[in-house]
Formats: C-alpha cells, structure tokens, sequence
C-alpha cells in the first residue's frame, strides 16, 4: 500500500482525527511511525508499545462500531525541527449516546521520519473538568 | 537564583524525579522551562499550562506533607536533536501508606534551549495494570 506523505505535523494530526471518525484501521496506521518504540496510551488505558500493539488496540476500539464526532479545542503546539508536540483537549460525541462526557486531553508527537512526519506518541486521559474559555493565547511556534 | 544547567535529557529527568521526591519547589521549577507554552497533566488531573499554574500545582502537592519514594521502569526514550520524549512507568511509594497503587505512566518531553535541557510536558495518567515484566528490548535512542 502506497503510503501518504505527511509534510507537516499538522497535516498529520489532521489525518490521524480524520482516521479515528471513520474508523478506518488503515489509514489510522499510516499516520503512526513504522517503528517498535512507538507509544499509545489511550485514556485509563495501558502503555501500548510497538505498531502491533497499537494497531491490535485501534482495531479494537474501531470494532466496537460506534461513531465518533471529534472537536477539537485549545490547541497547543511546540514545533521543532525533528519533533513536534500537540497539546489539545478532545470533545468526543458518540454516536447514540446521550451522555455527554468529559473531554479527553491529548498529548500528540510527532517525529519527521524519511517518509514526512508520523505520530510517535498519543497520550490520553480523562480531563476531570472542561478546559478554561479559549483564552486570548495563540497557539505558538517554538524553534 | 543560580539555575542549574542540564547537558543532557536524562540529567533533567533525574533532577525531575529527585525534586519530586525532596518535595523541593525550587529545584522542581529550575527543570522546567521558564516558559508559557509548558504543560504538566497530573494523574486525572487538568491541563495546567504556563510557568504559573505548573508552580502552583506543585507548591499544592508539596504542601500535603507526604514523603513520595518513586522507582522508575521500562524507559523508553526517543532522543532527537532538540526535543526528547522519555515514556516511563513511576511505582510511588507514600510514605505512611500501606496500600499500594498501580504505577503512572509518564510522558515526560524535554527540549533544549539556551540553558540546556529543560522539560516542556508532563503527562501522567494512572495504568490500570502494573506494566509486564521487563522485556529483552532496551531503551534506544533515535537520531
């Protein structure tokens, strides 16, 4: 399969949203970095480490079929010039579901690799409370 | 105040772990960039960001009086040029508790700047399940 280049972390974080809401195992993957040191931590979940079990797990929650709607908030960003760190709190809707819940913060990195950048790091938890109103700071860019 | 300079991630990172357990605000902040873009997540804590709400956090934790023994395992790091990203597992021992609790899982990202390394993320979330043992696979560095 004929892998897309990501040129940028944020093309790849906007793929890798993209791939979580159709629940599509393939294209999720092709966000990751092909490498064993990976690392998934979804929210109350365990270390993941390595694309199996990284993918074992996508393919898990993807089997569940429900849908999931994702907005993102407060984005924060230090972009470097071999790794990039994503901060944003995930407001996930569940297809079905009347509850709504907590949103989820997110710590996404990201490593330029000779393929363009891939995911190397998605760390998840439970926020206890919604983040702060968007306050007036922009999301920066630290070189 | 003098600020220690860390040459390298790791010398950051054990200068992290022994603030945290000396209960020592100052040395905790000395590694931390002097930055508004950082980020510490505390175990199914918010997402605090800015020099401000990192300090204050932890002035909180080091007020409770607890003496915190931690034992680090399965480190992983990914070392590049500006950035690190270090995955570990913390085993915390309070002191005056018989309970034991399952570990945190930390990511801990560090970059370098003008003053040497310096941490930019704490991301720790409690592992429902303590880690398997330790496998063949040592840490590796990536370039």
């Amino acid at each position: 399969m004929e892998r897309t280049i990501y040129t940028t972390p944020q093309d790849a974080e906007t793929a890798f949203y993209a791939a979580l809401e159709k629940a599509d195992l393939d294209a999720m993957m092709s966000v990751w970095a092909d490498d064993e040191e990976i690392i998934c931590v979804h929210p109350g979940g365990v270390r993941l480490c390595g694309v199996d079990q990284v993918r074992a797990a996508w393919r898990q929650i993807f089997a569940s079929g429900q849908t999931l709607r994702i907005r993102l908030r407060h984005h924060q960003a230090l972009n470097g010039v071999t790794h990039a760190v994503h901060s944003v709190f995930e407001e996930i809707a569940v297809s079905g579901a009347t509850q709504t819940q907590n949103p989820v913060i997110a710590t996404n990195i990201y490593m330029r690799t000779g393929n363009g950048w891939r995911m190397v790091v998605h760390h998840a938890s439970i926020s206890p409370a919604p983040p702060e109103p968007d306050t007036k700071r922009a999301p920066k860019t630290l070189h």
